[in-house]
């Protein structure tokens, strides 16, 4: 396997705390999106689409995705299961991880590509262009707002957001309620549930990679 | 199981191919978004997030994604497999099943809910309303176009998006693909792989539905 990382955006981190807690090492490499490498003829060759996470397979399949990262590592090496192990499990864990990237890493995506000056034209990850939307930049803060609200009452009294263990629902969660620095919103006191669970999962070692 | 769908949609047609194929015959309940149904109490008992479809299992679990309905009922159904068998093979299959909904479904959501008068104040699904964004509308219409043409190279020497047999990566594909048509979008002789693909699919019962 060849993991193609970059050690500054979230959607890389989600695969790379994915494969810590998998335990795995593969050969990784580093992609700078600041210098934009993932527009240079090298990458494109290996990812047409200019998007991290990229993790190659030992056949040669190029998996751009993290649910499709993930659903290979889940299945290729299933201890710890991260992914549940009932069709219940499995739902519900899926199903969090898709509102969390919709309504949160969407939303936060919006906000920064929507409103920073240095995205100007790159307003979608790819490799085509487009402008920015600043109605769209003020959306995505009110809906990270709303989401951070949302978790906060989901996460009244429970431990984790899927399931009663940690799963790929809470690194999805973490990765992106982290992120959300980027446009000034953070975790505090004023939402004690999701302060709570947010320092639970800082404190595993995937979280500090 | 009790199926929360609604006739016209094209997430909960989603579901309801996936769950044809399976060979399933869940009750199943109309939900009219026309009619607002989402948003009446009795709904919003079952699914706050206010989306269809839903799928509550015999446990009472209410799943509202279509990922988790499909990920559930491959694990509790596994015959005829949707979502693969192998690790590469599971993989390959979410992860177009991720592209066709980041880079398709939602394209064509963004241009139709942006720009249809009858969707005023309702430019996102959920309890939550949003003003609609003209430019956002604009930049889904170029979108889904790429998309298409994406699909229509992708498509050139295989029968299916994923795999060599059919999967839950065509039913997605398939769905948005025709609901295309909203925003005036069509497939045509001018992308003669994806016509190709289209009609194969467009030929199962359970597209019929």
């Amino acid at each position: 396997m060849i993991f193609y990382d970059c050690a500054t955006a979230p959607s890389p981190r989600r695969a790379r705390m994915f494969i810590a807690e998998k335990g795995l090492t593969p050969e990784t490499r580093e992609v700078s999106l600041a210098k934009g490498e993932q527009l240079a003829p090298e990458f494109l060759a290996v990812n047409p689409g200019a998007t991290v996470p990229t993790l190659v397979t030992d056949t040669g399949l190029a998996l751009t995705e993290n649910i499709a990262i993930a659903a290979y590592l889940e299945a290729s090496h299933p201890e710890p299961p991260l992914m549940g192990q009932t069709p219940e499990d499995k739902a519900e864990i899926l199903m969090w991880n898709a509102r969390i990237e919709q309504q949160l890493g969407m939303a936060i995506a919006e906000a920064l590509r929507n409103g920073n000056p240095h995205m100007k034209g790159r307003a979608l990850p790819g490799p085509d262009d487009f402008e920015q939307i600043p109605a769209l930049a003020e959306r995505g803060l009110s809906r990270t707002r709303l989401f951070f609200d949302r978790l906060d009452a989901h996460l009244a009294n429970r431990d984790y957001i899927a399931t009663d263990r940690f799963t790929l629902a809470d690194i999805t969660g973490f990765v992106f309620v982290d992120f959300a620095r980027v446009v000034k919103i953070r975790v505090d006191d004023t939402r004690p549930n999701l302060k709570r669970w947010y320092d639970t999962i800082a404190a595993r070692p995937s979280a500090t990679l």
